[in-house]
Formats: C-alpha cells, structure tokens, sequence
C-alpha cells in the first residue's frame, strides 16, 4: 500500500498542494484504524526519545542520579533551546560532576526566538547545550555513567545504544529492520508505523508496577507534567499537550513524524508524512488528538495548526489548510 | 494521471522521505519530456514574475520610465531584502515620484542574513521594500502610471492586473481556470503544468523583433544578466543562472514551483511539487538543467542543491538526496 492524501492546501478555492502519509492508532486490541501503509518502515526520529529513555529508568540510573520529573520530561525532549532549557541542561550535567564538553550531540542555533536573539545580537556562537536533544543526552550521559561505560556513548556498540536497542525492539514487536544516524549524532533504530503505535499503546496502558511499565508510565506522566520542557513555547508539542490538559503527551520527529500516547484511552497514534513536511505532521496528530476525543475541536490550538484560514502579509485571506477527504 | 516520485531523501542505507510532482520540458516542437501529469492546473505563485512583467515594456511603459536592464531583472525577482533590493526598489519608487507607502505587497522580514540581523537586533520593523515582491509591485506602479489606473493596482479589474492576465492567457496558451491571492496580495492566475512550460518555451524562443518577443527576450535576458537582483546571494536562482553562465533564466515560486528558460535550445521547463517542499523543487530544476545540457553534473552547485552527502551537526554522514528512479 502506498501514502494516502492526509492534509491538502487550499488557495482561491482550488487545490494548491497535497501532503500524503501513513497513520496508525493502536488500542487495546490492536489496530484500530489506519490511513496508508501500516507496515510502512520509518525512521522515527526524536519522536521515539520516551522510548530511548526508558533504560535511564529502568536501570536504576535516573534514582541513583535522583532525577526530577521535570529532568524525565527533559530526556524525552526537543526543546526550543530557551534559556530555561539550557539552563536545566546545565544543572543536570554538574550534578553528574560533567559539563558540556561531555556531550556528543553537537551545536545548532536555538529555535527560542528570544535566545536566538541573544546569540545573534552579541556573535555568540550556540554550544551544545542549545542543540533540542542535549536533554536526551544529558540522559544517556547518566545512564552511562550508571552503566560505566566509555565516553563515546553514541557508538552503535554502546551500552547505552545497546539498552536503547533491546528496549526499542521490545516496545515496537519487532526487529528493527536498520538504523540510521540522526542529527544528534545518536542511533535511531528503524520500525513499522505499526510498531510505533504499538509502542505508544504500551506507555499508554501502562501503571506504576512491573519495572518496565513503571519507567513507561512515569515518562509519559513527566512530559505531559511539564510540557514547556519538551519542546517550548509556540511549538506545537507543547501547545497540544497544554490544550489536552493531561489526556495526552506527544513528541514530533524529524521528516515529519509525530506520535501521541492517551493513557485515558490506553491508545497510541504514529504517523509520519511522507514529503517530511511538518505543517502536515503538525496537522494530522491534530486531527487525530481530535478523532480520539482527547482535543476540543473548538480549542484555538486546533486553528493554529489546522489553519481553515489563512491570511497574507496584508492579513487579507488567500486560502486554508482541510483534512483530506477520509482522513481524521 | 497522478504525481510521481520525483525527489528522494536516503538515511542509513534506507528511504525516509519522498517528494512527488509533475513536470514538463517543452520545446520547440512540443512537449519532450513529462513526469506527473502534465495537464495538472497549478498557481505558478512567484515563478510567473517574468510573464506579469511583460505588460510594463509592452505598454511602453519601462522605455517612458527608463528602466534600466538592472530594474528589469528586479521586476521579475523575489528578492532577498537585502541592502542592495531594498535600496534598489527606493530608489526605483523616488524616480517615479512614488514611496514606500505605495506599495500594496505588505511587509515581512527580509531571507537575507544581514539584512534581518541588523532590523532583529536594533528592534526594527521590516517595511513594504524588505518585501521579496517590492520589486514587482514597483515594476506594477510603473505600468501603472502609465496607464493612469487607481491606486490600488492589485485589484482582479484593476488595468495593470487585466493587463497581466491577458499576457498570461496568451503566452500560457490557455484560459485560466481561475485565480488565488497571492502571498504580496496580487492575483495569481492558474495554468496547467504544460501551459506554464509553453509560456517558458515562449520566453526562449523570443528573439528581437515583435513586441512581445522583445520584451519576452528583455527579460529573460537582464535575469541571467543581474542574477543576485532575482534572488540574492546563497539563493537557489542566482547560484543557477551563475553556474548556467547565461544559458538558463531560472525562477522559483512559493509552494515549491521552479521554471526555466532555455534561450540557446530554445526551450522551456516547468515543475510543481505536490508538497510545496522547496527543498526538492530546487533539486528538481538542477536535475533538468543538466538533462538539458546547460549544467555541468559537476558543478558545485549541483551537490549544493542535491546533496548527495547530509551532514549531522558533528559532521557525521547521516544519508543523502537522490533522483527518484526515472526522473532526471
């Protein structure tokens, strides 16, 4: 089966540009509804980080270290690199004794637009701190150090990379079927659509109990507790996880992947857009938050990021984004 | 017919995204080459800029104003909003008498790096000529004065804007199936994929003599002439037209539409991708101006627009951009 039309672009009452796309939402029992390929292969991107973070609690290393749920929430992060983030970045990092130089995500400007502003403004170049998944890695630096491995935790042969492996084909059901590097320099192990949202469902229905839904559980409560943390303001993980109030936490990828849990439901949603457009991704977990009854339709979140009208730099209308016909 | 697969993006050996689309090579004697479905109806957006100049040399209005060769290619441009546009459209409005409050294109903040550095960090806003359409809309007034129309020179019955759907109709080949607002608030006419290409073909093929043929060779001749002036620097139209050294007048428009004209073989190319992802429509036009010979594969601006080799921010090879099978 190929990507079907998910979201579609409209201007003077014509059909501008199309974005296509596969989605999964997995209940209790299973599929319950699918749009494209479910057993499309993907790369999850940083939508799977709840999944890479799970050894940093099942290990014992996030007690040892004695994380906060604000710090959990950050291991599950692509923040904004505001001042906030790097700050708690840097406090978790010297309270392990480290400091930045000990990461291996690399450097990129912070999409904060008040501390992009900073940098730009004084020619400060970002640090590593600022890079959206330095929180990711501040967890595996602590898992590591829990686990005493080398300093170069990225390597696919990695303790870390190996937990974040075993545990990332456990929670998906399958094999993964390749791997990539990612931006931050970090595995990303490959997997169905179908798999993605069966690892959601998993932290969906987990409780505090056995070790593994324990760690699910407490990960998914820790982003949905602090959503400013993992990703920022104006962004649209965080905006749905405010406007769901508690109902749902979701996590945005590269190249358009988005995935939600809903514990209330003990249903997990994946997609991923084709083309890798985000607007599109951005939309359809939005649809799909809805569909599930977690979001109000009449929430303004839903016009941000389902514009129904859009307007030019003179504010005058040119056209709205729609659903494509059988989706949502 | 449908669109195909036009543009991948590869990462650990495997395919994560694809961009799809519809494109056409027209010559002399037709169409040559297809991919998608030609007769697809799209906005041409911003890379029609060169047809709704056609009216302001033919009316006689350039030649009333002096016009420069430079002013010209600045007609057909979306700029960057840097120093050198903004100055340019100023001083452009001044010798006509005119200002900024003229204009009717709306304001944003300027692509160019200095430029939106220096009105970020002294809290300035952008004005009308930071707008990448400053120069059309002076090239509007222009045709506008000279044609003693209203003020609001944007309007679907204003003279300026049925002067440029005529020219449109006519050198598309094809009535419009209707019309949208466009971005800097002129109307923007719809046209098949083969239509817009006939009316590229149409550009390459002039030569002096009629008078749409020697303001379609004008044209096409002061945007290979002043490539930085259509774009800007580190943009996709001016590195091609530098690389193509003359032998190709290149333009992109929103929603990631890209057209070129081809004087030397006397042929025109016209390309939508469905997703409106510019990152593939600018791979795309490099693809096609090699298959036409006015490109050399080993220019680096081919690895620059195709990048065969996707760095992370540590440097490490993370995948690559290829032509789907087929394309190209």
């Amino acid at each position: 089966m190929a990507a079907v039309p998910l979201i579609e672009l409209w201007r003077g009452g014509m059909l501008e540009s199309v974005h296509s796309g596969h989605a999964v939402v997995f209940g209790p029992d299973g599929v319950e509804a699918a749009w494209g390929d479910p057993a499309a292969v993907i790369f999850p991107r940083s939508s799977c980080k709840m999944i890479q973070a799970l050894p940093l609690i099942e290990s014992g290393a996030a007690a040892a270290a004695g994380l906060s749920e604000r710090q959990l929430a950050l291991s599950c992060a692509s923040h904004s690199g505001a001042h906030l983030h790097v700050q708690a970045v840097a406090d978790w990092l010297a309270g392990l004794g480290m400091a930045e130089a000990d990461l291996r995500c690399g450097s990129h400007m912070p999409q904060d637009r008040d501390e992009n502003k900073r940098l730009t403004c004084s020619d400060t170049a970002p640090c590593q701190l600022h890079n959206n998944c330095s929180g990711k890695h501040a967890g595996f630096l602590t898992l590591n150090r829990h686990l005493g491995g080398g300093t170069e935790y990225v390597a696919l042969d990695h303790p870390v990379q190996k937990a974040v492996k075993a545990a990332f084909e456990e929670v998906t059901g399958e094999v993964s079927a390749g791997f990539g590097i990612d931006g931050c320099s970090a595995p990303n192990f490959a997997c169905t659509i179908t798999g993605l949202a069966r690892a959601m469902q998993f932290f969906a229905a987990a409780r505090e109990g056995g070790l593994r839904e324990t760690a699910a559980a407490r990960l998914a409560r820790a982003m949905m507790a602090f959503p400013e943390m993992v990703a920022g303001e104006e962004r649209a993980c965080t905006r749905l996880m405010r406007a769901t109030g508690g109902k749902a936490a979701v996590k945005t990828g590269a190249e358009a992947v988005f995935v939600a849990i809903l514990p209330e439901t003990r249903q997990g949603i994946a997609l991923k857009i084709l083309d890798g457009g985000t607007r599109a991704s951005e939309a359809a977990i939005t649809a799909l938050l809805i569909r599930c009854g977690v979001l109000d339709p009449a929430h303004p979140v839903v016009e941000q990021l389902i514009p129904s009208v859009q307007r030019n730099w003179r504010g005058f209308e040119t056209g709205g984004m729609r659903l494509a016909p059988g989706f949502g």
